[in-house]
């Protein structure tokens, strides 16, 4: 979405970022899992993220991006493409601001996304699921508005705005070992990895994708963005590629990259259901899955996992025929 | 179960059980969300009892009538009979004490609720789903056992138990108007009285049960207890009858009984899932339902909702064909 080089967050901004979205983000609990640890044989601590506003992550990242703006920028409204959570998180965000959120969403994305965005007042441009066809529709609103682009990732306010769910989960457990997210475009990861970095050193940042959307795995073993094709993931939110920026952090400061089947991840998602009671949505059961998948690296560990997001069509749940 | 006359809880035997159950039972979070908020037209506060241990509230009481015996009364063991939530309370809390639990279970419970108690180590006698079938099978266990029989409602140590979640709640927001709790046996209801009256004098209780299973409703019309017959609902945590004790203590302190219909139910347990983002069984999801049902009482009050449960059968959810 854009070309011109943008600065690389760190910490302080992370911590500027909490500040920002205090008055208007959860403060999302952690929940633990007598039934889940046993499975895992681990500790582990769930920062529920899909307990957030909007029901991901993603609303930190976008508060922080929005408010961040000076008054005049915040007027002409923002815009983003984005194939769900983080589309519902500029909306709800620019409400908030008292501004306008114009989103180009590819026609594909599931029925409760797009409701949720109409939802919260968001003018919507459908286009087709492509990337060229997103950039295209969005080129043409900021002509039309000079709304300022928020990326769902690639972008130092959003990355540090995903930072602070880590922040909150090492006040809370200062002496985790581990900490796992998933990794679709990285800004999850990336802020994670920033928080982690500064506050808990000796804690290993360790994300986990889709085998069969492993483009992150490759782009970290190959030293260079490996592009995302169409991958046939059930996770929705893990489709896109790394972005310079988070590419960059992810590079330096994420110990490892773990990929997991379809099949278990959707296993991971039912047991979440069942032992945590908590709806998680098919992306944001992967680093449980990797987990389960990889009992040795994660024996006795006391792990922290940031689960990304709850936003699911009740009526198509994975494990059903 | 019982036929001699026990005592009647109060509020310093909630404050007792607070403490015994504190190292056992999760301090379930309070959350609150803007979209349920919106529909209800109320600011509604959810004490999570679903992310409480087995997943249920139930947990709580079980925990204190077992922690509160004596060695040698613990170590025979317990027992009681169960449809589901109470059965697993017991026998995690027995394994807890270092004992065991004997349920007895009608064959027709839910699946999920059979291997959850069959998960946490307890011996199941399953039964026709009667309550004669059930009390006599569990008179057998007793027998051969010398198990110390744990009601699930109407025993004095299981009421104050399940006082503590409003005592929780309570302490995180002090200022509600109105409490709401789900009422079948009347457990929840009866030890949330307690402690509202005490701690919250100025706050309602109030109940709320499938209009297909109102025998709450008219025992307290008709100042008796009320039996309930086999009442056809999607509820299966609430078909069950007040005891002597449950309705004594509701017949003083809860303000009101709303019924709600069973199509009513659904829609409310499902709107939970979609906007809270956990998992609430049917039972639980019946106060919320009330409140929808009756928009005049509760308009721009600030509402407390114990969520009773989250264990369902994924395979099996009541808004699919």
């Amino acid at each position: 979405m854009t070309t011109a080089p943008l600065p690389l967050p760190g910490f302080d901004d992370v911590m500027r970022a909490a500040e920002r979205i205090r008055p208007w983000a959860h403060r999302t609990p952690v929940l633990t899992c007598a039934g889940l640890d046993r499975l895992a044989g681990a500790r582990v601590y769930f920062k529920c993220e899909n307990l957030q506003k909007v029901g991901a992550f993603k609303f930190r990242g976008a508060t922080n991006a929005v408010f961040a703006l000076d008054d005049e920028a915040a007027q002409r409204g923002v815009a983003t493409h984005s194939s769900g959570n983080h589309a519902a998180a500029l909306a709800l965000a620019a409400r908030n601001r008292g501004t306008r959120a114009t989103i180009v969403m590819p026609r594909t994305a599931p029925a409760v996304k797009k409701a949720a965005v109409a939802g919260y007042g968001a003018e919507i441009v459908f286009c087709e699921p492509t990337l060229a066809a997103r950039e295209a529709a969005l080129a043409v609103v900021v002509e039309r508005t000079g709304a300022t682009v928020v990326h769902p990732y690639n972008d130092p306010f959003v990355i540090a705005g995903q930072g602070t769910a880590a922040l909150e989960l090492l006040e809370e457990v200062p002496d985790l070992e581990v900490i796992m997210t998933p990794v679709g475009g990285g800004g999850l990861t990336s802020g994670t990895a920033l928080t982690v970095t500064a506050r808990a050193p000796g804690c290993r940042v360790i994300a986990a994708e889709p085998a069969a959307a492993d483009d992150a795995y490759r782009s970290l073993r190959e030293g260079r963005i490996v592009p995302s094709g169409d991958p046939q993931t059930v996770c929705d939110g893990l489709r896109t590629s790394l972005g310079e920026l988070t590419f960059a952090i992810i590079r330096r400061h994420v110990a490892e990259i773990l990929t997991v089947g379809e099949a278990e991840i959707v296993a991971a998602m039912r047991v979440m259901w069942e032992r945590m009671k908590v709806l998680v949505e098919s992306s944001s059961a992967v680093p449980f899955a990797a987990l389960l998948a990889h009992p040795g690296e994660f024996a006795g560990r006391r792990v922290g996992i940031v689960v990304s997001g709850g936003n699911v069509d009740l009526d198509r749940l994975p494990w059903q025929a």
